[in-house]
């Protein structure tokens, strides 16, 4: 082995040895089993599946392009932390710059020209302008959508968002990318506002009884 | 949409409902910052990046064909567990049996011919023939290796296990599939073991000086 092979495989060890801090970084959405909230690698894996299974009700896109910028995607979030979409004190633009700087720091750790291959992948997700950026985005929206309708409401329901603040938040960027999963997912969601009304209505009918 | 399509996405939803039980499957590396114990999805995550960095170091491997057999390796465990490399008790021919019938079950949730799809890589990483399996097999030893020779030991100092029982464990996988990643491997568990070493010196030395 040469010396610049094993300084290469020294740096990408170091890179992948930083990696291990995002399974450190949690996110909103609570798993399924509701024993905890979901943190940022396991998240990824989640979503790179989600690709693989799911590209076919996409146009033009590659299953394993798709799941492996969003492999890649949250990485910047162990200097930058998680943006839960529901906040409404964040502001894109202090986001946005942190998130660079992250990018800048972390796949810089990788020897070139991995470390800039890297950083274009991450580039291509966060400009949402490919086919395959804009699929992965909108798996971004589906995979907490689907865990939110498995735990009455997740993260909706911890921040009191509306059944029309759900469609505007997760509508357009799902169904631009495929309209069959967007008829899917919004049978979804209105399944479960419909449960939280009948919930409402019941309890007030039992109010009202009690009076 | 289609009936069709719609009774397709929903079987896919199902599927990847199931999958979010990985992330509550333990397995016996502590994390690098020692919070926790890691779980077999952001494990699979890590392990996807692996891949995706290190192939170059591997002949005739396909990176993302790794980085998607990787991916898939351990949604058995959701039926069967994980199966430490260390449990002296483990009955391989018990653990094949049940993690093929989880393999069944599990992908059999897709429709076909996903199914079938999925079910194969995972019969291809078990089976161990190809290079893209043989390659995924090595990460899969070398990941939790630089795990431990991060965190003083990790499942080695836990389970007792000798710098000599490591090199054989580790040592035929990793190096059948990359010879230069090994190398550097090995000179991690050689730094370890001399530490450890190091450290028993000294504390037989000052129990010596304290007589």
């Amino acid at each position: 082995m040469t010396m610049d092979a094993a300084s290469k495989i020294r740096k990408q060890f170091a890179f992948l040895a930083e990696l291990d801090q995002l399974k450190s970084v949690i996110r909103q959405s609570p798993l399924i089993n509701r024993t905890r909230y979901e943190n940022s690698a396991e998240h990824s894996w989640h979503l790179a599946i989600f690709a693989i299974v799911l590209s076919e009700h996409a146009d033009g896109v590659d299953p394993l392009a798709v799941a492996t910028l969003l492999l890649v995607h949250d990485i910047v979030e162990i200097d930058a932390g998680d943006t839960p979409l529901h906040d409404p004190g964040r502001d894109i633009g202090v986001v946005n710059i942190k998130e660079r700087d992250a990018a800048r720091r972390i796949f810089g750790l990788l020897p070139e020209p991995q470390a800039t291959h890297l950083l274009s992948l991450w580039e291509e997700f966060e400009a949402n302008e490919t086919p395959n950026a804009q699929f992965a985005k909108a798996l971004d929206r589906l995979q907490p959508l689907l865990l939110n309708t498995l735990t009455d409401g997740g993260t909706w329901t911890r921040n009191n968002i509306t059944q029309e603040q759900v469609m505007q938040r997760y509508g357009p960027v799902i169904e631009g990318a495929s309209k069959s999963l967007w008829v899917e997912a919004a049978a979804l969601i209105r399944r479960h506002f419909s449960k939280v009304e009948g919930a409402e209505e019941a309890k007030t009918d039992s109010v009202e009884s009690n009076v």
